[in-house]
């Protein structure tokens, strides 16, 4: 398949800066939130949690949680942190991959001339937020956009993605009829291909993220001490979700040489830990086939993010959740932190809430001290309908579903009232 | 009953701003949330909006929406309205309930001084967010709480107001059963009713959100004109929920004088419009029994709220919204906003979006010019159960009930795919 040809500026910090300074005016510098009620949670040992109330609908600090364990004994890690949400739900197109589009865009049209660019387009394969991303991109700068879509995505996206302008080519769902599809595209309009992660001008602009994530939280914590742990005027860590792997390179490569430690995160349903299991392994697991409720990281990490990601310097490790872990922590962020957010999104929280090996990890490395801990919400692009299929009980009504949901998989009641 | 014996000042706003400077320290000031995709939608008329794709998960403009008329011609008022959102879904207990909790419960402190309220006490009758909100106030000044809440009440609402610290008593679902309850706490311990909505210090209390948004929005149309329409520099007007009337009593009050046009949103299910039909009767209509979606709005107005909202000086009108239109707002403001919010919260959007008289009313009164906005979210308190038990599809999937939300109970598929 034809390679892009544009050129691509070294995966340092300053090229994410660059990166930023060009698509500024482009996207949303998306707000930093924060939860009282999360921190007291994250601070807390699972041990401790209450098991029965997570579903409260409080706002306020109340240190519950729907965990429910079956070891307390294993549960005892205490890490104390102070947690600030990345808001990219809220960024254009409702996902940080504006970022990483605008950014490709930009410089392929510096590269060969916008003319040039408008005759011959650019065309992508994608059923979700790239497709859109891109698709936005192209309209911005009145470029044509051909998107090839498999024929049984979601209709919602379809629209979604045809409400900006793109001209939509629908493909079977095998890569073979895809990439078959796409060659054919790129032959008969010369469209420049604008991969969804595996390229350097998409890295550098998802990394943005980071740059506006360090600064907020300083800002932050200048005029708000009281939100961050005591005496630090930063952050300490972040963890990222890893799908492709572009925005988590991405970074990993913005936060170089700052002290700010960057961790992905996984969901670990189906193999779809592949990025976790590589590192383990010494080399890039190429294939996955998951059917994680994580539906934006259920692709392998792409070549030159695994290249970054698994460079020690770059990265600090990647650790992975639970398909139930996952929606525990969705269902803490929509019901307490008020934060409309897809599955993808909940991953880096339900590491941060219910890995014992991260909460460990950063229990020793933090210390009394403690840390503040960037978490990304990279997107909220999901419909009500989708979300409450997740949640959909299988017996009883939605009441009892309240009080049994669990990380581990086991059921239980408990009237709080009793 | 025992009437509460502080003193309250004049139904004022210096008397608002008064109260805003009493509490302040206690409550958040809330963020002011903008949608692109909900103020072109706001500003389309009903019958240009493409019928089937309301529930496209982009978050990038599409003037489409989830309502399908029956009758084109009657659907071509076109308002040119900016939306401001004022995200009292985040504030503290997830509504604005804190703000009159605080302030009434900061008068009776000063008026009776705080050891003697320490001794006796506070107690009130909720099973919803006022419970809450006297609970986090009274845990805050270390004052006890006494709760009554019917037995049968959502356990997650009871382990809320336990977790605040307050003491629940529980008695029979009826309003004899609740009285007589209270009655005897209120003998046992000597506490002083704070009522959820008809008192001054209620009113004033929940008044001060208003002129945090007034502020706000005028706050940020200096640096960012585009937000509103042209030539603007503050709020047009703002739509609030009633219910009790607190709240909208509160800010008709708050917005007195300042040009600021107000007016209430109600559902009308089963006779919940209670406010609308009493001021076209001239009346106040004192008994409701309804169970809309929007939980919050199910009690009548308050004799005190009614007093200020049938001034035609205080409040320009209220307007009322089905079930249905509601659902379609609610659903807009969680997938394109981002805004996770509960049912009664949307109903100020809803009637923006969906009630023609109001829309026809703003376009002969706004003119091209125009109008901002401010609408009301008042609290975030549901959960994930909840939210999907309203949009649960009677038949088919989910994908299927994507496509059929319509303002009229009409159903009908559409493939925009095909």
């Amino acid at each position: 398949m034809a390679a892009p040809s544009t050129t691509s500026p070294p995966l340092t910090r300053a090229s994410v800066q660059e990166a930023h300074q060009r698509i500024k005016q482009y996207i949303h510098e998306t707000r930093v939130a924060t939860c009282t009620t999360l921190n007291i949670l994250a601070s807390t040992p699972q041990s401790e949690r209450c098991p029965s109330s997570g579903a409260n609908t409080a706002y306020e600090p109340a240190p519950h949680s729907s965990i429910q364990q079956q070891d307390a004994s294993s549960y005892t890690s205490q890490p104390h942190v102070r947690l600030f949400f990345k808001c990219e739900n809220e960024q254009r197109i409702g996902a940080f991959k504006a970022r990483g589009a605008f950014h490709a865009l930009g410089r392929l049209i510096e590269d060969e001339g916008i003319e040039n660019v408008r005759q011959k387009g650019v065309c992508t394969h994608s059923s979700g937020n790239h497709a859109q991303a891109l698709a936005l991109a192209a309209k911005t700068h009145n470029v044509p956009a051909h998107i090839v879509m498999p024929k049984i995505s979601t209709p919602s996206k379809i629209a979604g993605t045809k409400s900006l302008g793109a001209n939509i080519i629908f493909s079977g769902s095998t890569s073979d009829e895809r990439e078959a599809v796409i060659r054919e595209a790129i032959e008969e309009t010369g469209a420049t291909l604008i991969p969804p992660y595996d390229h350097p001008n998409i890295i550098l602009g998802q990394g943005t993220q980071a740059l506006e994530l360090e600064q907020q939280v300083e800002d932050m914590l200048v005029n708000h001490p009281d939100l961050g742990v005591s005496g630090k005027k930063g952050l300490d860590a972040v963890i990222a979700p890893i799908g492709g792997g572009g925005m988590l390179s991405g970074i990993a490569t913005a936060l170089q040489g700052t002290g700010i430690k960057v961790f992905g995160a996984e969901p670990n349903f189906e193999g779809a830990n592949d990025a976790e299991m590589g590192l383990k392994q010494g080399m890039r697991i190429k294939t996955v086939k998951t059917l994680t409720i994580a539906d934006g990281l259920r692709t392998p990490v792409g070549e030159i993010p695994w290249s970054i990601i698994s460079d020690k310097s770059k990265l600090e490790g990647i650790y992975s959740v639970s398909e139930e872990q996952i929606k525990a922590a969705l269902k803490l962020l929509m019901e307490r932190a008020k934060l409309f957010v897809e599955p993808s999104a909940a991953v880096p929280l339900a590491v941060m809430l219910y890995n014992e090996d991260f909460r460990k990890m950063v229990e020793q490395k933090a210390g009394k001290a403690g840390w503040n801990v960037g978490i990304i919400l990279s997107g909220g692009n999901t419909t009500i309908e989708a979300i409450a299929k997740l949640f959909q009980p299988s017996t009883g009504d939605a009441e009892r579903a309240e009080a049994t949901i669990s990380t581990d998989g086991s059921k239980k009641v408990e009237n709080v009232a009793g």
